[in-house]
């Protein structure tokens, strides 16, 4: 479950936006890899990059789920908050239930603190104004305010879950921006990081000369030849070599 | 996770309504107990009685989930196929997504050979109006064409999951008959089969009156102290002792 | 309240289609009157045709919506069930939530042995394949096994209401077939049913000549002048005077 | 847009499930191929097999959509009853809508004498237990009253449409069972058929075996050597050579 | 209908969030008290909060819901603006439909002049800008441009109601802040403001010892027997006794 | 597919908001013609007005929609982008699907240079938070990263289309503020825009009374006939004549 992936490959994923994953992954083969209805609280700051920590909700049931559950430091909420790794993303299988929140100010609060990287839901978040305003990204699918009792039983921790629709491995390496979350799984992410790294400056050069009043036909994509060399003349002012 | 029913909460259960055993339910305190969206293909025969295996499905990704998956012994769901104790009923945590199958017409054939009680997934069947006419009772979302590959991954076996919007751990024993699927928690499942037994009972007095021209007050509930007398000497009627 | 409807015009009703219907009241302006999502349970039988008597429910709440709200007699559902005039059609705002039952076989007994014409619910019904087999017809969003105690507190009678995203005031005429059911303003009723009866008989003659072979252009609508002459001869060809 | 399809494949394709169809055409990439939502009215008869002929709806508008408009013999849902060539199906788009019907038995029935060979619409049919005693494959999301013009304007015939979430262009072969339809791209149904009688003989090889009390291991899918031979075997049993 | 609410209980209840709100009332045995689907329009100022003065919607029907309507001063919507006391919220129940909208800013305009405490509907608002500059909480499932007689018509004043999913008599508790809105009973808003004070506090104490890195086990919830004393000391420190 | 409209009209619907207009529309006989779920990307500037160009998308099938499809000119939705007239508004019907992007920054970018008055979808943008700093009112869905090919078929221009559930023809005046965007059929458009501006004064001139204290009743509508004569007043204050 250790990320092994590079700092070089941090870096380029902290610059690559969602948008560009999406396609990027969808080249190599998978189609559904963003979070559908999982969205940022706040209007954000550095890009979340980090491996997913799992979380398995079940729907509550009013025997088992009452307030006193907490007491318990096996809970596995309680649990993930203190033994999630720094550097991770707690990422939680809500089943898509906004109607009661996955968690809340406090406990995001300690999970800022503790260095974790960030925490994405498919369902609801309390306090949302709260953690909106804390220095950690923070995704779910909207402001909800009961506690996670009266919907949701923690499960299990670090098994494979689905988030958003989406298939979510211990380990895979959860990306963030203002558009929302993409999963990349682990095998292929340090190779996806590189070309991202790539293809972000292409499109830099692409809207500067769309901006400049240049046509998309030939240029995005570049199938004018000459498109290459100015993409090449472009990279090399923008970056002279010694 | 043997369930430890005696024969007799058994028999009871077999002759309990799940209308019934919701109603019993929820003066145990537990409203969410009934499997949303989940119904009966075919019009069904004996009534669907067993302790739950559970199958959990997550998404599924293009690179894992490819049509060589079966050839493993060890996949999840071939293996519960095999693996699933007769008398059991088999529990498919779909995520409520129908678009693709959760099983097909061999698989739940195979089941009925070795003596499984039932199949239940929030998903859809395949191949359904051949299941619908087999001797094994099968709830889902709905008839669904495509394979579980497009949609599902098999995730683990015998583990607490949802389905139809209801918490179900193995061992509780799913009863399931022309309206639906009830999910009755093992701790108390013994106790509810005798409630129902003895409510069952009430209810057939109530309509027997009702139909012979009785109004509600009074009787249903039975307010009237004289509907007790009434329904005892009903009762011995019957039953009369020898 | 009292629905004035001639006996020619409830007869006319009892042979008019939903779909007609739907059709006549579109050239009276209203284009909302089908109830979406609401359907027969059973097979059917005699076309459902009354005067709305109706029952609103508003979401449930545990403290006031506890198994005990049934010994009172005022309880809105139990009322309605004895209080409802023969001949009537009960119609229940249920807001369209089936995950709950709106009532079940006891009650719905209750109600055909009282000579009532029919029950209509935006939401569930429990005991259903008992409910199928009566002779009452009765439409719901699906069969739900749990108590309504669940989700629904019986709110008043005899307000206006909306059931399946139509408005329905008491005593306006609610017809049901096989299709759904439709709602007809009870002061343009009596017109609405001699206008059904008179297209009834056209689509009887049209689908006729399109069996034997005939194309529907002049034909339907009736844009060919010697259709209308067709037509003439076939009606009197049927009911030839005396 | 003429399908080239041989007799041999029609004939193939009118004994293969789309169940077993969905998965060849996952084998050949495509996982998007079963209409979503869609299913047959009545208990159906032959399979449905046919090129499709499309007609898209889009929202209706008030001015536009008024009752007179089938007066006028181009009015594309006219049209396309009396222009489909015998053995198509036509496919409407009624963009997943069926708060309103997108046709009705008459202009069913016409289709039926024409020899149609199917109706596919993912919005709604009017009087639909008509059009469930015809002699043609009705398929809709559900029986649904109100007459077209409420909800829907019809467009253009013959475009490239979804229905039910899938693409479906003119020509493409739909097939329909009691499960619902697929769309076999006509570039490759020729193929698909011949790999659907295959693969059906495969199945029902494997069905004799599960009843006959034969595990799916090894078998299904035949990962043991021996089970091809035993499959050559039964086909040669089944089909002795002369 | 009047609140008796002290002023101390207001007080309390302009400091505490729903979300602590909707953990009080779950101890309070009650699940369903936070408006689903329910926001706030801007970025809101003071809490809102005050007694709920009900009006109900009901789908809308062409002959009766036409532009004339509003010339009558009875007409429910018109006359809660204007009868509605200060203080009061109101609370609309538009049956969870947005597709038009439940009133528009001239109306909220004169509520904010007459002192009105907040608009609360599960519909749509129109002039949804300028409404959310106002100096009053207004709350919708989402603007919506479409005038409200398109979609609903305005059947009572004051009786209970449905909104968000969420049962509301006429003078139960309504507090909204930034993540939405929540319902008090009546008859237990007094003793919720009271406790919701303490718990405000309790969490504060809370958040200070989780920024100052302390782990949430032992803290939250307090079961390390000195978090009492440190919370009794924090507390003495804050306000010390005169 | 020129539109007629006059400079003065276009200076009427640039102040007319989308409120005042469903409510014209309602009066012209048009219910349905506000985009649902259709909202502004960032918090706007000036009013967008335009008449309607069109793109259809239809779902995707994995072998037509590769990576390869935009290195064609003729590429539906890459040929929009170059083809629109400026001033013209692109609106794409992407059958409300938001999964994936209906377009990203760089051809709205190139749109926002060759002077297109906006861009609407129902289905999602991705690079989201850039177009919302555009000089380009762009409205969708929602904020969606996954490339269009995942989802969407760019099937053809300027044909009649439903987006966000109302019909739009090439030509019809789209007018879109802060609230959302309403559809204006051609030719109506220049009545409206006329009405449009008598409304909006008269609507300030109400906001003006109930700011300063007045109730509604009297006044909105104006039934009192003093009302008319103080709104001349204001009128001729306001724009006094020379």
């Amino acid at each position: 479950m250790t990320s092994t992936l590079t700092d070089d490959a941090m870096r380029a994923l902290r610059t690559t936006s969602t948008a560009t994953l999406t396609t990027l992954l969808f080249k190599h083969g998978l189609r559904n890899t963003f979070l559908q209805g999982v969205r940022l609280l706040g209007s954000g700051g550095a890009q979340m990059v980090g491996p997913a920590y799992t979380l398995r909700y079940i729907p509550a049931r009013e025997d088992l789920d009452h307030i006193g559950v907490f007491q318990d430091h096996g809970h596995p909420q309680r649990k993930a908050v203190e033994d999630i790794p720094a550097g991770h993303v707690l990422v939680i299988d809500s089943r898509g239930d906004a109607s009661a929140a996955s968690a809340g100010s406090i406990l995001v609060t300690r999970m800022m603190v503790r260095g974790v990287a960030g925490i994405v839901t498919d369902g609801g978040l309390r306090d949302s104004h709260e953690i909106a305003a804390l220095a950690i990204p923070s995704y779910c699918q909207g402001p909800s305010a009961p506690t996670n009792l009266i919907k949701h039983h923690a499960a299990d921790l670090n098994v494979p879950i689905g988030c958003g629709g989406v298939p979510v491995y211990p380990g895979d390496i959860m990306v963030g921006d203002a558009e929302g979350v993409v999963v990349i799984p682990r095998g292929i992410a340090e190779a996806v990081a590189h070309e991202g790294r790539a293809q972000t400056l292409f499109e830099d050069f692409v809207t500067e000369q769309v901006l400049a009043g240049r046509g998309i036909f030939g240029l995005y994509p570049p199938t004018d030849p000459a498109t290459d060399g100015q993409f090449k003349a472009w990279c090399s002012a923008k970056h002279p070599a010694p």
